[in-house]
């Protein structure tokens, strides 16, 4: 914990089957007018939409609804979000989603008391929010981003070809989730593994960076080690409560800023990922895993040490008689091998990325300086190449 | 995570060499009147109660001295400290020490209001505050209970030979803690390991329990991986500061509810221990030590799995060609080694326990039921016998 920072996470979160009669404890402490926001409609069929909105009309709220949100959602739903939540002045947003919801509901709250346009605000100019703040709530149903206990926002602007993440202050996260693990048994195996990758990928971006031996690191091993096992059972058994209750866990925990503390941080495979989806509209997990590979191969030789530490604590790779690199390797080799297990991509060829798109996703790609070694853009065309 | 839960902590960590400039940040939310309670005096030594008034002087803040907490504070302190808060009509209690000193500022916090006999009230029977409650911050010197994120306090009655620890809710909570790992530099070398024990059984008492395969008991492996580790830096430099600040982190990590979540835990250490410092006074983290072994000998077939998992995944012990049993006992033979290593007590005689105090230790040690195994009274009275 060499660094020197400061932690506190306002968000209550409420676990476990019988959580969502929290929104009972919860929606009294703010008005009655509340902006309900979610995703395509899957929450109608599932019996989810008619329990919050049953909650909601037994606690008198007004109810404004705000469906549509897209899996990437898009700075033009952020504009008609921001104009409805405005209009109907309401008190408080109830996002019931997953990540994309969530983020979006964050970016209505800052944005829809701001006169101008909030992409440019919040999303390209990372600018902070100055005006009313409108307070947000979750009912988790997908698991993957952390978006339920932190500030974290990403927007996608087709026009633009960008898709920006900004992480809000404390002010801007949410006051409380709902994490019922039943709630993420009826999506589809492609979107839980992906959200997996998405845990682990978090994970990963927080830990291969720095040299110092730090309590998060160990932290992070411990989680990296949980998401594994519970992945392997939830890959044979999506309805094991058990494993998909862990996974939901420790991704709360994987991006809450805490085994961040203390350490620098990398987030290179998450620049390209973007980047990817911003060109495809791919899903989000599914670009990080289709570009880690190639993109941890660039550093490991610079951050050999961690990949050693890596390949012993997270995957028990025995070191005995074997040269750094070789461990270091093997724990890559290890890693790929429990990807193909679960089932990510692992082809950003799958993902619709054609060659012709790597010299406009390298230029959109944020090159940040966390890693062991800083990419050129000609190194993220290499590993787009490598990643096909 | 199987069980059904909530998560939510106030408290404000300030992490680092410069953390006690925020102090300017905090005290301006809270009254004029500070009650400012601290230990013996070593903080006049080391600079840091001058550091602190001289920070209380420039905020304006007029200061009511209660110096003299004591290692294991007592009932009758307690009350001299409620009828001077009181009396004086503070409106922040700040603590400056360790676990004790955070301990009594809370009861403190909970008593000063409260008309009858706060020893009786919240620690003999338990009952929750129902009175005004007096806001707490904290400046750590000395880490280990955990006390600075965390609602428990443990009071010490001699003439009623009982030490009694009360887990408050969040209103109690120390709204903020100061922990900087220089301040811990000066404790003596006794004091730090038996501080490092105490941080490695918290995590023991929440991971022995439970068949169940939680994030927790994996994010528990993490903390002990980093207590184990940072413990050896700091044994042979105790002020190696990237050791200490990893045993100040793990510290708080290790008791503020989260590696706990979703699962059964034990304390059966603790409640013997705490009945061993009611006895003799001797240090908390050394009357744990002392028990520990003995203690989870009578756990260790009836918890054989998670003792397995605890040696392979804490201690490395390799699991090839040994029976379960074996690879266990490594594991506590490992944890032996360390604890050797690092120099906490291994015998009940050397704390001042004689085999008279046997039967009226085991008779004053409340008897949990989280274990893999429930003692009786005569088990109590063997561990004790094997702990000399």
């Amino acid at each position: 914990m060499l660094g020197n920072f400061s932690y506190s996470n306002p968000t209550k979160l409420y676990f476990g089957e019988d959580s969502l009669d929290y929104l009972n404890t919860e929606l009294p402490k703010y008005g009655k007018k509340i902006l309900l926001t979610y995703g395509g409609g899957s929450i109608k069929k599932n019996g989810i939409y008619d329990a919050v909105v049953d909650i909601l009309k037994k606690n008198d709220n007004e109810i404004v609804e705000l469906p549509g949100v897209m899996p990437n959602p898009t700075s033009e739903k952020l504009i008609e979000g921001c104009q409805l939540a405005r209009k109907e002045q309401v008190d408080f947003i109830l996002a019931v989603g997953g990540g994309s919801t969530i983020d979006y509901a964050k970016g209505v709250s800052v944005g829809a008391w701001y006169d101008g346009d909030p992409w440019e605000k919040y999303y390209l100019k990372m600018e902070e929010p100055a005006n009313r703040i409108i307070p947000v709530g979750s009912v988790l149903t997908m698991v993957g981003t952390g978006s339920e206990m932190n500030g974290g926002s990403v927007i996608t602007n087709h026009a633009q070809k960008l898709k920006i993440g900004h992480v809000f202050g404390e002010e801007v996260y949410p006051k409380f989730a709902i994490l019922n693990p039943k709630f993420t048994f009826s999506i589809p195996k492609r979107q839980m593994v992906s959200g997996i990758y998405d845990i682990f990928n978090h994970i990963c971006e927080q830990y291969f960076s720095g040299s110092d031996d730090n309590s998060s690191d160990y932290i992070s091993e411990g989680l990296m080690r949980s998401v594994i096992h519970a992945s392997q059972i939830a890959i044979k058994n999506p309805e094991d409560y058990e494993a998909r209750s862990n996974i939901m866990w420790d991704a709360t925990w994987a991006l809450n800023t805490l085994v961040g503390k203390g350490k620098s941080q990398d987030w290179m495979v998450h620049m390209i990922g973007q980047a990817v989806g911003a060109f495809t509209d791919a899903t989000h997990g599914m670009t990080l895993s289709a570009v880690s590979l190639a993109y941890y191969r660039t550093q490991l030789e610079a951050g050999l040490p961690k990949f050693v530490r890596f390949a012993k604590n997270v995957w028990d790779v025995c070191p005995d008689g074997k040269s750094d690199r070789q461990v270091a390797e093997e724990g890559l080799a290890a890693m790929k091998r429990w990807m193909e297990e679960i089932g990510v991509s692992l082809s950003l060829a799958e993902l619709g990325v054609k060659e012709e798109m790597w010299e406009g996703i390298a230029g959109a790609t944020f090159i940040l300086d966390g890693g062991y070694k800083v990419l050129t853009k000609e190194e993220v065309v290499q590993i787009l190449k490598e990643s096909m």
